[in-house]
């Protein structure tokens, strides 16, 4: 299943549209189809009204990005949808109308009834039966990004020792607010270096040598919407998300305890041998997985594997983990998903 | 105990010596010192043979900076030690050899048997009888940075409620690695910016727009010393420790668990009331501690202060602090320490 599919532009392939093109994750969505040969019959660059017009370069070939419209996906085969929750909404039930198979970025589907929440890597089967050619459209949707980084890792192990209880501390990245805010945070980092007061429109406060709570609003409960989007319905989950002042990638910090024993040497086997996962875990030389070294990585890697000292016996681990926010926790794993459609 | 001693130069009040004047801490020391018009007969300020010559100004009087030697501690009755655990191991029973007081600031001495490893506003009782006058020399520990940023909010909740485990990840400072750290991660953030490889030479990788495991050795159970340093022995701690690029305060997301049931209002308002911490928690506005907020301000901050979700009724919670590093995570500490010997 995770063979690349080596072929690109063919009669027999489908109709791709990408929604949000002009996005950080919506240039992603082209380079990874472009990386991966993803074969498409046609290619359409879908944004708002404000981004049509432009010209785009794919597979050195010129595009003009239209404007998203409730006609825009007649004929779509697949539809990538990277433009915010508010566009999903509207445009996802109008793709699914017209046969298209939406692929969605938003949370806006994540918590569906009959709509798969997918990690190819994880739970291929949710989508069994979801297929191009199969004569009706359907949704998908992409996890959370700081979850599907997290579950990479924390899947295999689930396998292997069931996860009962995690508590998550998440360093994520500016990109996963958006190419705006990687922007910010580039032009605010000038700014404090020269000693002038910061640019702050995406976020509310300075970002540049700083961190802060993750913006998404606070719930009732005192956690906010992306810490709860990492609960699960069989693992009980407990997670603080950070923003840190990095680019494009995600870092957790993720202590898990196990109904069975599991010890750190069979974890960081299983560890190396789970699919798209790499272990860098290197004590002598301090050499463990950052943020830098996932960037623009398809892998998300794994490392700091170490039995928990606070709890009993073999029941408790420690690990650190980092993947590329646009890619896997995004792009890729939309791509990923398409990929199982063909 | 903490109010303010409201005097500084005096007869009757004792000679201090700062050892390691040069460096952040150092410096710190100095303004804490100026500060809270703490009182002294006279200050020496030591530091290495590199740095002795340099004129420094304290309190409007000018100071030449002296070469640490054996002989530097005739006289003196408190020395602010902060220059690094192989001097503080070598000068400082030198120093209470001639009958200083010796607050360390570095990792040597804080866990020697019988020398108290101090908090004041948590265990000021641990240096019961150690005073400026009786005669002779004494040696006392700053805790660890991260530690005392944590135990600042942690111990009221352990009074109230008993904290049985802990699992903190922190988000460490530049500060932490000392004033060189700081202007490498300045000069990188630069050359980053320009397109330039990045100049490595207090970490071994880039630390501009990146974060990487605390740069400490790692022992044999996949620990790292820094995070050792956050064990206790009454409390079962498990720490992650991550240096990230901001300058000079810790942030840690600590998530407790209680053998008495402290739900988050109580727990709230403990804080509120707690010594040298200030709670910042406003879910509405999406307003929580930062470490740019804490900086150059004495106070620890609290706040995402929330029931744990992961865990049965009131028995855990996940609160989110900052503090810092130079000041209260170094030099304050010291300072108030040294307050109490008077």
């Amino acid at each position: 299943m995770f063979t690349r599919v080596r072929m690109s532009y063919q009669e027999s392939a489908p109709c791709v549209a990408v929604v949000g093109v002009t996005g950080a994750v919506g240039q992603e969505f082209l380079s990874v189809l472009s990386d991966r040969d993803f074969p498409y019959r046609s290619i359409k660059m879908l944004a708002s009204k404000r981004s049509a017009g432009k010209q785009l370069s794919f597979q050195d070939k010129a595009y003009t990005v239209e404007e998203l419209t409730e006609d825009s996906f007649d004929g779509v085969d697949i539809a990538l949808f990277s433009a915010g929750g508010s566009i999903s909404k509207k445009f996802g039930p109008i793709a699914v109308e017209k046969g298209s198979i939406v692929v969605d970025n938003s949370s806006a589907f994540r918590m569906v009834e009959n709509v798969p929440l997918v990690i190819p890597e994880v739970n291929p089967e949710a989508m069994s039966g979801i297929k191009v050619g199969m004569g009706k459209g359907a949704l998908i949707a992409n996890p959370n990004c700081s979850t599907i980084i997290c579950l990479m890792a924390a899947t295999p192990l689930h396998r292997r020792a069931k996860v009962t209880r995690m508590v998550v501390s998440t360093y994520q990245a500016a990109s996963g607010a958006g190419a705006a805010a990687m922007e910010e945070l580039e032009l605010q980092t000038r700014e404090v270096l020269e000693g002038k007061p910061p640019t702050c429109k995406i976020f509310s406060q300075q970002y540049a040598f700083n961190l802060f709570s993750h913006n998404a609003p606070v719930l009732e409960n005192g956690y906010n919407e992306e810490e709860m989007k990492m609960n699960d319905k069989d693992v009980r989950v407990t997670a603080t998300c950070i923003r840190v002042p990095v680019m494009r990638a995600h870092a957790e910090s993720v202590n898990l305890q196990f109904e069975k024993p599991l010890d750190e040497d069979t974890a960081r086997d299983i560890l190396k041998n789970a699919p798209g996962v790499v272990v860098i875990d290197d004590r002598a030389s301090n050499h463990f997985p950052t943020p830098l070294e996932v960037s623009n990585k398809d892998d998300v890697a794994v490392g700091r594997i170490r039995r928990d000292v606070s709890q009993d016996g073999n029941h408790g681990l420690d690990i650190f983990v980092c993947g590329d926010q646009v890619r896997k926790g995004a792009a890729l794993n939309a791509v990923q998903i398409a990929e199982m459609l063909l």
